[in-house]
C-alpha cells in the first residue's frame, strides 16, 4: 500500500477517475430493467463511482467515516454557544457510541473511526482514538496565525496516511466528518478566502448563536482575514493561517483518498471547508469527491459551488460530525447496488423501448 | 386485528395523531447530544413517527413495501414507451428479485409485497404473488369510465384489507409503489381532478415518450375528462371513472395505514395520484402519509401540493415500483434511530448550551 513521504508524492498520485470503466457502467445501466435514466442521480452516482474505483460495476464493502476533533483557539472569544469543553465530551460521546453520527453510521454500515487531530483537553486512554498528536488546539487566528504552515503540512500529511492506512484495511469509502467547538468560524473564513466572498455573507449560526455572538464571530474573521492575509492560491497558507487541525487531517483524507481511487463523501460546511483546501492543493481531487448533503449553514452554498459539487440531500442538518456523510454513504451504496445487482432486459426477459432517449443533463 | 367491513369502517377508524407523543418525542429530541433543531427534517420525522405510531419513542422493525400491478385500457394508443406486455414481464421481475424496487428495498431491510391488482394477462402461480382478483385492466377511460363505482369500492377495500394484514404480521412501516404501463396517464388524470390543473399542466413523458406520443398522451386524457366528467369531490367517481386498479389499492392500503396508526411512506407520481384519492376518501389520512420523493414526472409536484406533502429527497427519480419509498424508508428508520438511541446530554456528561434556541419552520 501507498505510503505518502510528502505533500508531492499524494498530490502527484491523483489521476483522473477512470472514463472507460465509467462507460462502461453506463451502457450496463441502459441495459437494466428500467426506462433510460429512470433512477436519475442514483444512475449518474453508479457511473461516477465506477471511474472513481476503475471498475465497470464497483461493490462497496468496507464503509469508513472519520469524525476529526480539534479546539480552536478564536472559540475563547465566545464564537459558539457551546463551551470549548464540549469537544473532549463529544470525542468521549462518540467512543462510547451515542452520538448522532455513532447512530447513522450504524444505520449505513459503517464504522466511525475518531481522531484526536488536537483536542485541547486531556482524553481517555482508548485504542479507537486514532491520536495524531499535532497540538493542543489551535492559536486565536484573530490575532495570528492558527498554526504554523509545518503544522498545516502535518495535518494534511496525517490525514493522508490515514486514508492509507484505511484503504490498506480494506475501507471501499472514506466519509469526513468533524466535531470541534469553534470550527464553523475557522470554516467560513477559509470559504471567505477561497470564494473571495465577504465574511458576514458566509458566516452563520453555527451551533445556534445568538445576534450578539453573531456578530463578534464575523468580526473574528474579518480580523483574521487582515491580520493573517491568506493566499487563496496557496492552501497551506489558508489552512496555517485561518484553518483549524482537524480541517487539515480531513484535508488529507481528500487527498489520500483521491490518490488511492476511493470515493470521499463530504458532511457539511467544515468538511467543505477541508474539502477547498484539499483543492486548492491538488484540484483534481475534487473528481473523487461526493457532496452529501446540503447543510443549513449559508457558506455551505458557497463552498459547494467553489467545488463544482451538487449536494444528494438537503434535509436542513447543520450537525457535522459526519452525520450527512453517514446518509450520503447509504445512498452511494443503493447506486452501487443498483448497478451490480438489477437484471438486464435480456436475463429478465422484459420488453425494451423502442423510441426511450436518455435524458441528459 | 381491524378488518374493514365497508369504506365507512376504515374511514371512521382514522383518528389523528397523538399530539402527546410527538411532545413527548419533541422533548427527548432536546435533551439528546447535539445542538436544538441540528438534524432538521430527522428530528421532524421522528415526532411525526412518534404522533403517527402513539409512541414517545417508536422503533422500526418490519418494512414492507407494496407494489401494485395493473393494466390500462388507455396503453392501447400508445400513451408509453413501453408494450402492455412489460406489465405481467416486470411483475416476473419483482417475484424473481431482479428489479430496481427489489435491489433498494434489500438495502432498506424492508420486504416487497407484489400485488397483482388487475394485470391484463396470465401471471405465474407463485405463493409471493398477492392476486386480487378485480379485473383484467381497466377499460379505456378516453371513451368511457376505467372501471365500474363498485370495482373501484373494492380496489380501495382490498388495499385496506391487504395493510390490516401486513399490520397484522408486525409491519411498523407500509410504502406504496406501483407497475403498470399507461399508468402515469391515469395519474395525471386524477391529478387533474383534484388539482383543477389543465391536463398539459400535471403530464410528464412517463417512461419516456417522443413529442408526437406526449400530444396523444395529453388528448386522451382531455378527452378522458370531458366524457367521464369526474367529481373531485368523490373520491370513489375520480378513481372508477379515470383511475388503476393498482392506484385505487394503493389508496386502499393508505387508508389502512392511517386506521391502524402505521406510516406510509409515498412513492412518486402515481402514489401520489393513489394518496389523493385516499385524501378525498378520508382527508385526515394525509397526517399518516410521508413523501419519499420528488419525482421527476411535473404533475407530482401540483400531487404534493394538494396533499400538502413536502418530498424528503430531490433525485431525478421517476421510475416507480416504489424505488424512491425505498430510500424514504432509510431516511425515515434514521431518523427513528436517532430518537431512540442516541444518548442525551445528561448520559453522555456533555455540557449544554446557556443561549440555544430552536430553529422554528
Amino acid at each position: 500500500m501507498a505510503r505518502f513521504s510528502s505533500l508531492d508524492a499524494v498530490v502527484s498520485a491523483i489521476a483522473p477517475p477512470d472514463a472507460a470503466a465509467a462507460q462502461a457502467a453506463r451502457a450496463r445501466q441502459d441495459q437494466l430493467t428500467k426506462p433510460l435514466g429512470a433512477l436519475g442521480r442514483l444512475e449518474e452516482l453508479s457511473i461516477w463511482l465506477a471511474g472513481v474505483r476503475g471498475e465497470a460495476v464497483p461493490r462497496i464493502g468496507r464503509k469508513v467515516i472519520v469524525t476529526a476533533a480539534a479546539d480552536h483557539g478564536v472559540a475563547a472569544h465566545g464564537v459558539s454557544a457551546y463551551p470549548p469543553e464540549v469537544t473532549p465530551q463529544m470525542v468521549r460521546n462518540f467512543l462510547a457510541g451515542g452520538a448522532a453520527v455513532n447512530v447513522l453510521a450504524r444505520h449505513a454500515g459503517a464504522e466511525v473511526l475518531v481522531v484526536d487531530a488536537g483536542v485541547a483537553a486531556d482524553l481517555p486512554d482508548d485504542p479507537r482514538l486514532l491520536r495524531l498528536g499535532l497540538r493542543r488546539g489551535t492559536a486565536d487566528f484573530s490575532s495570528g496565525p492558527a498554526m504554523s504552515r509545518d503544522e498545516a503540512l502535518r495535518c494534511v500529511l496525517g490525514g493522508a496516511e490515514l486514508a492509507a492506512d484505511q484503504v490498506a484495511a480494506g475501507a471501499d469509502v472514506l466519509a469526513i466528518g468533524d466535531m470541534g467547538i469553534g470550527n464553523t468560524t475557522a470554516s467560513a473564513a477559509i470559504t471567505s478566502v477561497f470564494t473571495g466572498l465577504p465574511p458576514a455573507a458566509v458566516t452563520g449560526r453555527g451551533t445556534g448563536v445568538s445576534d450578539e455572538r453573531y456578530a463578534e464571530k464575523v468580526r473574528r474573521i474579518e480580523a483574521a482575514l487582515a491580520v493573517n492575509r491568506p493566499n487563496p492560491l496557496d492552501g497551506l497558507d489558508v489552512l496555517a493561517k485561518v484553518g483549524g487541525l482537524e480541517i487539515g487531517v480531513l484535508a488529507g483524507v481528500c487527498l489520500g483518498a483521491a490518490a488511492l481511487r476511493r470515493p470521499v463523501v463530504l458532511d457539511g460546511f467544515i468538511a467543505a471547508a477541508a474539502a477547498q483546501v484539499a483543492q486548492a492543493l491538488a484540484p483534481a481531487s475534487v473528481a473523487y469527491m461526493l457532496a452529501a448533503h446540503r447543510s443549513a449553514e449559508p457558506g455551505h452554498v458557497a463552498a459547494l459551488a467553489q467545488l463544482g459539487l451538487s449536494p444528494l440531500l438537503d434535509l436542513g442538518m447543520r450537525l457535522g460530525e459526519g452525520t450527512g456523510a453517514a446518509l450520503g454513504i447509504i445512498l452511494l451504496e443503493a447506486a452501487a447496488r443498483v448497478l451490480a445487482e438489477m437484471a438486464t432486459f435480456a436475463e429478465a426477459g422484459v420488453s425494451g423501448s423502442d423510441e426511450a432517449q436518455r435524458d441528459e443533463g
